[in-house]
């Protein structure tokens, strides 16, 4: 049989599938497929996880995960497990999304990948599909990926295995509802390849548009994306700054340079950071000797918290023994996620401090409560801009708390009459 | 009489309008407040322009410009001069339109601006309005501008005269129908002073959104704006070369990266400058002591045209004496201006090299004629995406030039058959 017969068996969805990595980018995947009629294999080392999800119980929060988590359960198309054997033996097509962190000295950590690609090994890749769903330094596939497998198996790429690079760009907390709107970028080692990923994603959404490019080209275009916004989060945080060094309010100036403005869509300052964000610059940067944009703002960006920490020193004195309540912890607004959150880079500077923290977030079960972060706290900054929280500026007011630091700029100064008012960008 | 008295003077229409400076931003203000009712003296220190634009001619390219300085001109209500003692005297509301250039070593040079604010002294300023329009650094109008009038009038700002900064941020070549359509920011220095210029702008257009805020406010405003583009453009550059070094096309990468995709806006790439972006950005950064966003990307933008010309000497060697055509000299596409034009510093680093350089620009009749610059031509570069270039195609592959340089990407590299194609941000 050839390689292009799996065009026809993915379009037709019979094709088995197998997803390497139940986490916030395999999970929601898995059970879309497999509510698109596939036959759904996922596999995760995490046994807790993993029968977890075998309950129906989603394992973290993704807006109508649960509910799409049971339809494919009970539809006996989807079934998570710890052991990748049958799953990888069985699959036409298999879907890698397992991360490649970034760790000190910007080194890229291919561990995770690299047993990853042993696991597809063992079950046989003669006639399968491989899709890297990860965000990938530009060139793995081609220097890595494929040289690993082609050398491991004696096999031959786009004759005796499809391979392509298919970036996930759905945002945290959207997943469901984007794996069914957003565009796909298919970066295939050739045409087969793109074939045979483009029917797959089509038996999702008849109508989601497919981008076709090279593997490079789609390492790229995920960066590129990401890479776009991180910039501008930093930009408007460059803007927050200066503001604050002409005793201005940068929120108020930055809503009347967009106002009506159709060249101007310039984003609120605040924390930027997260799992995506604050490392994909630097997985593009890490090949360029010198400044780039790119790690200009992820300076700006890294220095935030502990500019806001100064900010704050300077107005109260020393921070040591203060009690000070951070309420929200995720790396952004209406999630439970806390990798690489500049919350979570706050709070370490705190305690470094020797300040006493309390932090809450209600999206986090293993914080304090608000009804504590709020007991005599003598200083509390709002962190993250979660919906929940723009309603608290009466109960933090009352609290008896010298002063509340806004982050995200989501309170009224003039709601505060107890209490003195600060806002990152705001230097008056 | 109050200051106050002048709203409703305005609002009537029966204000007296000066505007100091008839270059892009002030010969289009006071034609357009002209044809809105009020009686507009326009004041240059160029006699060539003024007796043109009293002619009914327009100085320089702006789409409608010419038709609607006729209109105001028959009307009876607008005159230009070079004599500016009558017109100030006269004025109820006066407006700078005047340059503030960025010298060497990031110094402003303020002398246009204190030469205006003299002439504006000389008429008296007592009851009347100062309106802004220039580009300024934070802090100009309350730093500079209010102590001279305050001092060498013995006036007060706000009480016996008004004064707001007002900024510009129409398109050069959409001036006209952008004055009717934008939002006007108005920050003044008190409300009478908001209130004057708010009755002014809205006999323009009573549908105009008007946006208060303070002076530093506007100021700011006006560079956040400029910078947002400027480094996005400045980010697209980057992605240029990124996808150079991978062997990539950055258009079809950014193409891909934007399709459909409602966070991701990348501009293409190519080349960034003119008498705003180019130094808006060093405006402001020249009070921060470190690297900034706006430093990179001015400095990534800056090294464009030597990039470009490096890239160009790789490809073909040495390009003492050889002939060269540059197709574009404006800052950008569609209009005459060439001031901080990065075309004009690449046409100027290739003469540097020695090169024999003929310059074509549709748009400045000062320049070589077309089929003078496709006369044996041994490299062509177009360096301004002019839409008059697009059909060039054919053209320049038969000029039998060795080499096409496509700064912008307005070609289809399979367009030419016997010249070879390079691409800025293209590596392959």
């Amino acid at each position: 049989m050839p390689l292009s017969d799996l065009i026809e068996k993915v379009r037709s969805g019979r094709a088995a599938v197998c997803v390497l990595g139940l986490g916030r980018i395999g999970l929601p995947l898995a059970v879309v497929l497999a509510n698109s009629g596939f036959s759904v294999v996922g596999i995760d080392i995490d046994r807790e996880r993993v029968s977890k999800v075998n309950e129906g119980k989603a394992p973290f929060r993704e807006e109508g995960l649960e509910a799409a988590l049971r339809d494919a359960i009970s539809s006996g198309r989807f079934k998570a497990t710890t052991d990748s054997r049958d799953g990888v033996a069985l699959a036409d097509v298999i879907l890698l999304t397992i991360g490649t962190p970034l760790a000190f000295q910007l080194f890229t950590d291919y561990s995770q990948l690299h047993a990853a690609l042993e696991e597809v090994l063992s079950g046989g890749i003669y006639m399968k599909a491989i899709g890297l769903k990860s965000t990938l330094f530009p060139g793995t596939i081609e220097n890595i990926v494929i040289p690993y497998l082609e050398g491991k198996s004696g096999l031959r790429a786009g004759v005796d295995f499809a391979i392509a690079m298919i970036p996930e760009r759905i945002l945290e907390g959207k997943a469901i509802e984007e794996l069914y709107s957003l565009p796909e970028i298919v970066g295939g080692i050739n045409e087969t390849s793109n074939a045979i990923f483009a029917e797959l994603f089509k038996r999702i959404n008849p109508g989601k548009a497919i981008l076709y490019t090279s593997p490079k080209g789609a390492e790229l275009a995920k960066l590129f994306t990401n890479i776009y916004r991180y910039v501008n989060f930093a930009l408007a945080n460059e803007f927050a700054i200066w503001s604050e060094m002409y005793g201005e309010d940068a929120h108020e100036i930055i809503e009347v340079a967009n106002y009506g403005y159709p060249r101007s869509r310039i984003p609120r300052p605040g924390l930027a950071g997260g799992p995506c964000l604050g490392k994909d610059g630097l997985l593009l940067d890490n090949n360029t000797t010198f400044s780039s944009i790119v790690s200009t703002a992820w300076k700006l960006n890294e220095a935030v918290p502990q500019y806001i920490v100064e900010s704050i020193r300077r107005r109260v004195g020393r921070l040591y023994g203060k009690r000070i309540s951070v309420l929200g912890l995720a790396f952004k607004a209406g999630i439970d996620d806390t990798r690489l959150s500049p919350s979570a880079k706050l709070v370490g500077i705190l305690k470094g401090y020797g300040a006493r923290v309390i932090v809450h977030d209600p999206y986090l079960a293993n914080t304090s409560a608000l009804d504590e972060a709020l007991r005599d706290p003598e200083i509390v900054i709002v962190s993250v801009n979660h919906p929940e929280f723009g309603k608290l500026a009466r109960r933090i007011d009352e609290s008896g708390c010298g002063l509340v630091y806004d982050v995200w700029g989501i309170f009224d100064p003039a709601d505060f009459k107890r209490t003195s008012y600060m806002r990152f960008g705001r230097g008056r």
